[in-house]
């Protein structure tokens, strides 16, 4: 699948797309930038050379994906998606944003009191679908490829269809994704990333993460 | 410890009282009606032949204990907390209160904007502190002594102190009790008990849990 990553020149964008890139996947790293979403993908090239991989600017990604991931600190999110509109209609759009307050390790309710998945939904109305995934991982280890990823992927969106697309980004970055429900849940889980800041922090570790027993 | 259980005649106060009588806590189940109590108590006793368990109104089971345990519902925890606000002043109060909307699988936020366990501690005031635990435990193993929990229990609050307090509850109960940082964090831990049950739901399974990993 040809996938953008708006963002992708952050840690976790990154670590991301060299996963995917690493068993196949074509990634177009996108950001404001273009000379900047060309340098990360130089660098991911590097680190997987029989990698599909190049680097535009996000409206540009868009554009050429078949699938956006959304992977923006949460004050940029508004401004990255209405930049991105036009390229979007009718693909998925599977987001990772997840909102943290001045201290990272207190849960913040947004203004709006939807959660940071939920208004980029508001923003794209119908047309583009959103899923949120992958809120509560560390990108410490994505990008060493032989460490498995200690946690489980919460997935909420509103349609089986697409969470299943989305839980199968998970298993291709070498994790197991969990339909967790309807998209509104995320307000949790975009939630329970500050209080693993907080574990992070009081239990003196770097990448405390949820699992999901029971299954 | 002497520990009054607000609403312990519900089945995941029941199935907490239950386990802590087996390791030698004193219990004191609370009903709104001193009948029910009794009679809850009564129950366990049979159950735990051996424990020092009682059963009264809410009102005389907090002046009896040392620390109270709320489990009423959501709907039910104001109104709860006024009738027994004379006699817990200086106590601790780990709520285990998890508000659920109409469809328990969807994450539901206050019309406040705080967890329910902030709003337990502004009615409070400063005098009697709150720790949230126990959210997303479900009551299903818990009368079952010799079945693991296989889930950690997060604990929310602003005082360490206290946190450890219910931490040692939580190894009481069997299960790990995990400091995640302050009682803001309870909003996000609250609305996972929607996730938990959204999981269950569609996973078609009984007891879906969090376990923290990485530390």
């Amino acid at each position: 699948m040809k996938i953008a990553i708006l963002g992708g020149t952050g840690n976790e964008g990154f670590g991301l797309g060299f996963r995917w890139a690493a068993v196949g996947h074509e990634i177009v790293i996108g950001s404001r930038l273009n000379e900047k979403g060309a340098a990360a993908a130089a660098r991911m090239r590097e680190l997987v050379p029989e990698g599909n991989i190049e680097g535009t600017d996000n409206l540009s990604a868009t554009e050429a994906a078949e699938l956006v991931v959304l992977s923006v600190p949460y004050e940029a999110q508004a401004a990255t998606l209405e930049t991105v509109l036009p390229a979007l209609d009718g693909k998925l759009l599977v987001t990772v944003v997840a909102p943290t307050g001045e201290k990272k390790s207190r849960v913040r309710l947004l203004p709006s009191g939807l959660s940071a998945a939920e208004e980029a939904q508001k923003q794209l109305g119908d047309v583009t679908r959103v899923v949120a995934a992958f809120q509560n991982i560390g990108a410490h280890h994505l990008l060493d490829p032989d460490h498995p990823m200690d946690c489980d992927v919460l997935v909420c969106g509103d349609k089986g269809v697409d969470k299943k697309i989305a839980i199968q980004l998970c298993q291709d970055a070498g994790m197991r994704g969990i339909n967790s429900g309807a998209l509104q849940n995320a307000r949790a889980v975009e939630g329970m990333t500050s209080v693993l800041v907080a574990i992070n922090i009081i239990h003196k570790v770097k990448s405390a993460g949820i699992r999901i027993s029971g299954l």
